[in-house]
């Protein structure tokens, strides 16, 4: 039984006012807020079990080991990878790219291509202009049309054996939009042997993954859009892919054996993470995982796409209002402009007046705003607290926002 | 007034029984504890104020942003940088190491050569033997002799034009020898033109930093063994450094513009902060940093110099206890073997089965364990909080396990 009041006790920060109105949080897709339980994991593994893992073999550090390694076979159950040490914690999805790139280095000469989308992230798309820059390689892009669906007769035209990389996000951060990557990934399979890279920071929150039967060879996420605090994230790669590739950091923990003359790593999932890690937020995500199978992420899914078509329905109702991607299947987000409004930010700095967050401008995807020939959007983004009340609030504010503006 | 029985209420662990005894946590160099005021800021933060930053406009990104950037000069103050924006956030002293590794990778070529020391942590050997691989450099390495004191003559010979980075701790973790870092950055400056790059990892928590008055380019250290929470640390860059040298993660936050054609990079800081930051944990660094403050950095130094004075001097009580680099300056560290114990985890089970919390092994310094001809060390390393009675259960636990085991 889904208990929307229930959840909503969980986050003691809904109850804040902002500029002496109700928070009406929908920045969900910059950051998810933390629920209690989360929250108090982290605080019961600083107050009560806090120390280094791994190296140490007193009673506190095997206990934070097993905790840390708890969380990981939580993860692999929940994104279902088929072995735990196929599960990487990083500090980020940002992090898990840039990682992926650099590891693959060595795998990429001059000539090679990559192919992203032109629905990308910039995390999607840095990462990759730097690999190339280090390699030679060249840059190519699946293009979208005016609905923001990619054009997949590209990658037929395309794909050869000179394409290394494909990577592409499986929903748009900027206009909600699901990318049909099941497609891309049986096309780039057939016609390829490129490393497939899926970034899933804004599915995971939204939608339930399997890894295995998605058969990509990297995906990667962040914990603090799948209400885990910040600072966490996760890369998966297949073993046979991770144990191939270089490692990312050199440091303590991914090596076997150490001389200034040589130096051997460490198996899986060591070699790929040096240093300390982030014990207490890794224990943190594996209880933020519990919350949301709690809830059951069929739940999650069923009342976010409901609160995404009443926003569309209740959105479209002003005039002037266009959504980008109207159209095209979503989830989580709805990205629109007012017409003759020129600066999202306007409608922004009023919305936030009236207790609403939301998010304005580029969002990180230039190539998308350049795209549309448009600065910005106003993005309202959804998680599971989020009730259709707050959707009215923000019909109302926008539709004030327009009155003001215009 | 240092009141140590005040400062250890700060801290809730300290309470905890480890197999029927009161805890005696020292394993510091690995991992320090939190003290509430710390753990509060974090909680605060997501119960109050969590947001994305920089991106948003709207309330609670606005004052999650401002939070942050008072952290970043809280550290800025901390360290005497000259300018804020030379203050990167990272996760730890490991990614700062890594960080530099690969920024400065187009700036060194076949031949060229880079130095460090006998005493390092493998985090400032792997990434170094990593960046020779990808460039054709040479490693070089600054000997020791029985005391643990580094051979600067070595410099004398070694240093040249050839000469492009020179990276050392300040404090060696596995035995906590303050290295002469004044004169090795001296010899480099007036006979090369290196980078200088100092890991401050287990100087940080011990004794006043001023970055200006140092003179290196780069500084890196971890919060979490600096009363922060892990998934934290500070890399350190004089303006002119970071300026020229490429970027680490391409991603959201660290572009100018992005075009799929040309990427053009921000200013700093945020060239080198692509991605979503450890908000809370940053915040909380900056709390760590007033919680050292209020004590007084020099209090923590003359207590913790106390201690390990008080703790060298219990040990050398024992019959065939040898304490490594005994006659060498040192700071918050104690490292020995017990004669005929031929395994250091040996003793640090039997501490542990007494509440004491000890680090056994090589602590990530297999060729200092090499110099030694020995597979590991028993090592103490204290904080703040420790007092002279937990030496005295220290000293009494390893007499203990030397009847046991001999």
């Amino acid at each position: 039984m889904f208990d929307l009041q229930n959840i909503r006790k969980q986050f003691p920060i809904l109850s804040q006012k902002i500029n002496g109105k109700d928070l009406v949080y929908l920045d969900n897709a910059a950051t998810s807020q933390k629920p209690v339980p989360v929250l108090d994991s982290w605080q019961k593994y600083y107050t009560e079990t806090n120390a280094n893992v791994h190296r140490g073999i007193h009673t506190l550090s095997q206990i934070a080991t097993e905790e840390m390694e708890l969380s990981r076979q939580k993860v692999q159950k929940f994104i279902n990878a088929k072995n735990h040490f196929e599960v990487i914690f990083t500090k980020g999805t940002t992090e898990g790219l840039n990682l992926i790139a650099y590891s693959l280095t060595n795998w990429i000469k001059a000539g090679d291509e990559i192919i992203i989308s032109h629905l990308e992230h910039h995390s999607n798309i840095v990462p990759w202009q730097m690999l190339c820059e280090r390699t030679g390689a060249k840059l190519k892009v699946i293009p979208m049309d005016e609905n923001g669906t990619l054009q997949l007769d590209y990658l037929d035209d395309n794909l050869s054996e000179k394409t290394k990389i494909v990577s592409v996000n499986q929903v748009s951060n900027a206009l909600g939009i699901v990318n049909p990557i099941e497609q891309i990934i049986a096309k780039t399979r057939a016609n390829s042997n490129a490393f497939i890279v899926i970034d899933g920071a804004q599915s995971v929150p939204h939608q339930k993954i399997d890894v295995q039967k998605m058969d990509c060879d990297f995906f990667v996420f962040s914990g603090h859009k799948m209400y885990a605090p910040m600072g966490t994230g996760i890369l998966y790669g297949k073993e046979e892919v991770l144990k191939k590739i270089q490692p990312f950091h050199g440091g303590g923990e991914m090596i076997a054996t150490c001389t200034f003359e040589k130096t051997t790593y460490a198996d899986l999932p060591f070699k790929f993470e040096a240093g300390t890690p982030n014990v207490g937020g890794n224990i943190a995500l594996g209880a933020a995982i519990d919350f949301m199978e709690n809830i059951g992420q069929q739940n999650i899914q069923n009342h976010e796409n409901a609160l995404l078509d009443y926003a569309q329905k209740k959105l479209l109702e002003i005039d002037g209002l266009k959504i980008y991607g109207e159209k095209a299947v979503r989830t989580g987000v709805v990205s629109f402009n007012l017409e003759g409004v020129g600066i999202s930010s306007d409608v922004g700095m009023i919305l936030d007046k009236l207790g609403i967050a939301v998010r304005t401008g580029h969002h990180c995807t230039q190539p998308i705003m350049n795209f549309f020939n448009i600065a910005g959007t106003v993005r309202a983004s959804f998680a599971v607290y989020n009730t259709f009340e707050e959707i009215d609030i923000l019909a109302d504010g926008v539709r004030k926002a327009q009155r003001m503006l215009s």
